[in-house]
């Protein structure tokens, strides 16, 4: 049995895309659920302008408390941050591990961010210069293709992995930031880039924009990937993107992964309870589909 | 470049699971679309009892007109027929070929057909008999797993397929009916069918249930089958399992496929188009996802 591990990402890449305000005690009902389930990487929020991204303004709460409530459990709990700023608002709500994102596209990078590829760089080295304690995962976007520069060569995936590396980072996550990619194209990039770092941990982030999700999901793990993220009910979708849908849904992942051999360590039937409650008090765009077999089929 | 032929199945399957009668007129322009993109398989209806079925009480009509229509093309154009009366009633439309089904899993034949395997290999022995000019595909209902019996032991699935090969069958479909399949049982099955019946024609019938409608039907193809059956707009659905889905979708398996550089031979452009026509005027449970891309996407 080959260990996978479930990244849940659904309360920062599910949340953010949610409109209304989703009230802490509601998001915190829910993590608390991903836990009991079995979850134990969760990506919790992100510390970002609340003028910006509103969903998140309880970010610092939202840590303390879910830290303080788990205390006693192993847990990896960790925060998207997009600068040395929310790297510090991470840090000072008691996280040990943050999450931040360049795109291997420059041009997708300029876009996202307003910077080069080589100035989010230069934020990166001074998050790690500040805060040398800090655990930073690099999620490399736009890793598979760039809504404006198409396919990305698997060589600028290097590349941007090479300096991060130069910066000490260790974990890298491969994000299929629009979700088109093919199974094949994942293969070919977890390949080279397994080659190249051997020694790096790697997660895989794919959006399930064109129904390819828990298809691209399984190459990465069949290509040597342990780290997989998914948000709950495949929460999300791109406000950018019209018609994109969201994450590769959680419950998913684990009923195909689980089903194939692979040990998740996740209770299934109570991340669906959590996935039904989330439905029913969180509005969004929702790709996961329900579990349900009913008593005869005919086709 | 390995060629695929994608055999559409949406005018059947798909449209059979929609409550409202289409209007004849509506389903030949969605089959004229379809064949105008390059599909060249097609499952146009199904010869059932009008009562069981009253979406299909236009079989007739609507093969003879295709078969007019497009008297000039090279099409394999089929239907699903029950018994050996609605065989007879493809042949006298016109048809030359049609598929039938029977469960690998007795107690699903039971609670489908109201019959027993032997009774319904029975009943194919006689539109074999009778109609011996027809071409007939046997339709391996619930070859993966049974909502009654569970994941379905592949012996079964040999033994069935033997008891047709005898009686001249040369071409089967094995059809995840409810959807519930991992890419693993596929590969699984797929190979140990092909190593004992290395002659015969296969095709794969994936559900998306359970969103795992593409990573199955590439299982299948990368297991060595050749001819993928999908519906447009992913229609379909199963009267009988709240929640299930329908069809793995066309569109999304010949994007999939030819972006993995397989070809298909279908415009991909076109088919997208009858996908979003079919959308305006067929009210259903779709599942296909839409290829829009938007111009950004941050996450």
């Amino acid at each position: 049995m080959k260990k996978i591990t479930l990244v849940e990402v659904g309360p920062r890449d599910g949340f953010q895309n949610v409109e209304e305000y989703i009230p802490r005690e509601i998001k915190m009902i829910i993590i608390d659920g991903l836990i009991e389930a079995g979850v134990r990487r969760l990506q919790l929020t992100s510390f970002v302008s609340p003028k910006a991204v509103p969903q998140m303004k309880d970010a610092h709460e939202l840590v303390r408390a879910t830290i303080a409530e788990h205390a006693d459990q192993d847990l990896e709990l960790f925060a998207l941050v997009p600068n040395l700023y929310g790297a510090k608002a991470a840090a000072d709500a008691g996280l040990r591990e943050v999450s931040t994102v360049i795109s291997v596209s420059e041009r997708h990078n300029l876009a996202n961010v307003k910077q080069t590829v080589a100035q989010s760089l230069q934020g990166l080295a001074a998050i790690r210069r500040e805060l040398p304690e800090l655990a930073v995962t690099l999620d490399l976007a736009t890793t598979f293709s760039c809504p404006f520069a198409g396919e990305t060569p698997i060589e600028d995936v290097l590349s941007l992995m090479k300096a991060g590396s130069e910066l000490g980072i260790r974990r890298f996550s491969l994000c299929d930031t629009i979700g088109t990619a093919t199974p094949g194209q994942v293969r070919d990039t977890v390949k080279a880039v397994r080659a190249e770092f051997p020694e790096v941990l790697l997660d895989i982030h794919i959006h399930d924009t064109r129904n390819m999700g828990t298809a691209c999901t399984l190459a990465a793990v069949e290509s040597g990937i342990t780290n997989v993220q998914a948000a709950l009910g495949g929460l999300g979708g791109c406000p950018f993107a019209p018609g994109a849908s969201g994450n590769v849904a959680t419950e998913d992942v684990v009923y195909m992964l689980e089903r194939m051999g692979y040990e998740t360590c996740i209770d299934f039937a109570r991340l669906l309870a959590v996935s039904k409650y989330q439905k029913t008090v969180v509005q969004g765009n929702y790709s996961g589909h329900q579990v349900n077999i009913g008593e005869d089929c005919a086709g």
